[in-house]
């Protein structure tokens, strides 16, 4: 048992009597519902008014979180103790963050001299390559390549679109997918002389990385000899011995830590890319902005504590009004992989089943997690969303600033985005479409049978991030607020957000599988489907 | 009442008899599963061997198929009637690709010799700007600019990432946002005087495009001057006169007709941005891939007859099993786009909760759809569909060959496509999960309480969709197996898969709050939340 589960039943009664209100009413009905259900950190401004809750129901969320141990589990994590106890490890990429007078250590040791000192490696090396200090056998690097995979991917590449305005050095590309049609893609039509690669695997032993920097490799040595590879590589590694032996020094080897998960990595090494491209100074300004979220979450009463309560209202969508999923819609084109980045977060964290303890976890965990930029979204599944038969709880983020200037193009992009918000809450009755049809002079038999179409039920709810403009500072602030909001849903369900047992199995039975691809011959220690699948695959293949 | 609510009774009993029999046993007990539960359609395979059917169930589900009047039902799309009735509208993108010999007529009329022309003009134009002889002031075009949304944009595209292979014109690229950030980065570094811009808008009103187009018709006078903008735009639009009044001349603008739904348009003159990538004979090989399919929809017998077979999967997993999404996993990074596109098609069509005789639809319909390639989505949110406490069906997509020759990729992409269905499907228990770490040596102790982490409860079903290899015909024939298995899956819901009322009201609200933005003065007719995030804006604004 946990708080949670012990005062579902009694947020279920609050449920019961809040699905009688429609929010309309609620609105209506209280002129301070809006600062009474909003709160801000850092420049971030949250309004969560346009959720089926009020004040007694949020006491209660609130209390949840204060007899789940949200505070104590928040200090646990700073402080550096083993709270990923599956993997015996502390999770503190909030070290990563930090600044001078920070504290953190773990096991006893102050780590910090060695996170300040290899960022400084990195930045250093960031801003040798922006000003051609360190460069190909051609001249200064014109194409930075990426290969990594899951956390040494989306990051990085989910900030190289949103901070677009703030590159200024070489262009970045991102190489993840061991379908060699990534890899030839992205190499297509660059220079291999100015052609820098960044291979991140702390391992250096994952799958997908691996075979796309051999075949990296071969096209740099195809090019410029064997010779080149030391000028043309570096590494986010740990594993120096299998480094070196692909051909990288120390001293273009940046490395991580075991507590840094790798989708918690990109203020590490991992975030290399992100530097060379926007520079030290402000990839700094990236690292401030989060650090500004993480001293909210440890400061904040658990009231007025962003992701506490962007936490609270997921466990009241999730556990007791049973919503199995979560829109994801930025009004800011730069963060189209926003919702791809978060599928990680969130769905890797609390795509679980059972406790720390382990327990099985008798309420729904993580949602499914999904979202493409507005407006684009409207013009696409956004009918769902209104009007289709499964309640999607909406996250909208929208900044009050664009970096263009173009202010018909940001105003209607705003109004877009507050309507949407507006409709999924209020709807649209038969009445108000009854009266808008007879004002179009339709005859009353044809509005009878197109009104139940244009009805909306309303009452649909969402929650509205504001931010000034997608800064560096922004961006990092918008990341740990998401991290931390994570993290309290974990404890809420009493699970280890950190591991990922569930992808190994997958792994396991794919080398399996690897011979029988190859040559064709289905394998007879496999179901009849996995067999037979690789029997049509081979067919297909000579009839190719 | 349907055919489909008349059979959920009895399909639950099936399901209840087979949620007790693990699907490992169903194939250890029949060797004929994988060759019972498959089938092919043109050069596609598709294997639902790994769902919780057996025969019973399958018959049943046929049986709603037939008595839900799935045949009759495509026969009056085929045959050109009002089947959009609540928009009173024929459903015939299947003409678009129609060949010579085939015949489509809506309210008595002929429709192909007016397709076959558009087409021919279309193509001819494209080819022509292929060659250079349809040319910008500077010289022939090397870019081409899109600008559409919705279907105006999602569908050429998806297919451009996917046709890379095929892409030997002009380079593309594709607006829709009306975010200024998009056309901003699109065109930053674009050469105006070899630009050539798309404007696709049915009616030319969208507003979303009309922004756009805007802005890049300022862009190309203000470095070409006004005389330019007939050589260096051209449109899909049947709206002859806003499209005069824009500066572009009728024999550059390609119409389609009110039978041709937004998210069905990619093979009307919308397609005209692929046909200039790929030429005029790959975009005929495109229509003739989709054509295939067609016939096989309308040949097939029910219980062949791939499109009717995942749209029972689909209503089987969502009405009969509660799932209320759908992951769509293609191992082909080309397809990367194919799940952004499958959820207008899908939770446009689908995402509804009125039948056709405006009656409340009772059970689930349209599911969540999301995805991201594999392998890439392994390492970010596969932990949620393996290990998560709402069970999500998997729809893999895999090519038998690739484009590069590079083999130790594409067998390592097989393998794990292959193994992610096994692992959902057969799981790990307890028993073989302390066994296997049994033979890694660690204490008992160690075992009980990590073992559950790593158990995998398995029984989640998979389809596998098999193709050759990513040609333009295999891209039209999933295109047009996708679609025709959302309209198979709208019949058996009743409900009309071709109107999309539920985008209607955000709009309407968006149109009235364009002045609050824009002054920055909160609106006092709307709720709270609405005026006060108008506000905050503001605010943050004049802070900023």
């Amino acid at each position: 048992m946990t708080a949670l589960t012990d005062a579902l039943p009694s947020l279920s009664a609050h449920r019961n009597r809040l699905a009688a209100i429609p929010m309309r009413q609620m609105f209506a009905d209280d002129p301070e519902r809006f600062a009474t259900f909003s709160a801000t950190a850092g420049s971030l401004f949250l309004d969560y008014s346009k959720t089926r809750i009020d004040r007694a129901a949020l006491e209660a969320l609130v209390n949840v979180a204060d007899a789940g141990g949200v505070e104590a589990g928040r200090d646990a994590m700073f402080a550096g103790r083993e709270i990923n106890a599956t993997e015996r490890r502390a999770v503190l990429h909030k070290a990563l963050r930090a600044a001078p007078g920070d504290h953190f250590e773990t096991a006893g040791r102050d780590i910090l001299p060695e996170v300040f000192q290899t960022r400084e490696r990195m930045l250093a090396f960031a801003e040798r390559v922006r000003s051609g200090d360190v460069a190909g056998v051609g001249g200064p690097f014109t194409d930075i390549v990426n290969i990594g995979i899951g956390g040494s991917d989306l990051g990085p590449a989910m900030s190289a679109i949103a901070l677009r305005p703030y590159l200024d050095g070489p262009r970045l590309h991102f190489v993840s997918n061991v379908d060699g049609a990534d890899i030839t893609d992205t190499l297509a039509g660059l220079d291999a002389s100015r052609t820098l690669f960044l291979v991140a695997s702390k391992t250096f032993t994952t799958l997908e990385t691996m075979t796309n920097a051999a075949t990296a490799r071969r096209w740099v040595v195809e090019r410029l000899g064997e010779g080149a590879v030391g000028r043309h590589f570096a590494a986010m590694s740990t594993a120096l011995g299998a480094v070196a032996r692909f051909g990288i020094s120390e001293d273009r080897t940046f490395g991580f830590w075991d507590w840094v998960g790798g989708r918690y990595s990109l203020w590490s090494s991992i975030g290399l890319p992100v530097a060379i491209g926007i520079g030290a100074a402000r990839f700094n300004e990236f690292l401030a902005g989060a650090r500004l979220i993480d001293r909210h979450f440890q400061d904040a009463p658990l009231a007025r504590n962003l992701p506490v309560l962007m936490a609270l209202i997921g466990v009241w969508h999730r556990d007791v009004w049973a919503f199995p999923a979560l829109a994801v819609l930025p009004y800011e084109q730069r963060l189209r992989r926003f919702a791809a980045y978060l599928q990680q977060l969130d769905m890797e964290s609390n795509g679980k089943r059972v406790r720390l303890s382990g327990e099985l976890i008798s309420e729904p965990t993580g949602p499914i997690v999904f979202g493409e930029p507005g407006t684009n979204g409207q013009h696409a599944f956004y009918q769902l969303l209104h009007q289709g038969t499964e309640i999607v709880p909406c996250e909208f983020l929208v900044g009050a600033s664009d970096h263009e200037g173009l202010d018909e193009h940001h105003t209607q992009l705003v109004a877009n985005c507050l309507a949407q918000s507006e409709a999924l809450m209020r709807g649209k009755n038969r009445h108000e479409v009854e009266t808008e049809l007879r004002a179009t002079g339709m005859d009353p038999d044809a509005i009878a049978s197109l009104a139940p179409h244009k009805v909306f039920p309303g009452d649909r709810p969402s929650i509205t991030i504001v931010y000034p403009k997608l800064t560096p500072s922004v961006l990092g602030q918008l990341i740990a607020l998401y991290e931390h909001r994570v993290f309290v849903q974990g404890l809420l369900w009493g699970l280890n957000s950190f591991d990922q047992w569930g992808v190994e199995l997958g792994k396991q039975l794919a080398a399996g599988l690897v011979g029988a691809v190859r040559s064709g011959r289905p394998p007879d220690d496999r179901d009849g489907s996995t067999a037979g699948l690789v029997g049509v695959i081979a067919r297909m293949r000579e009839g190719g």
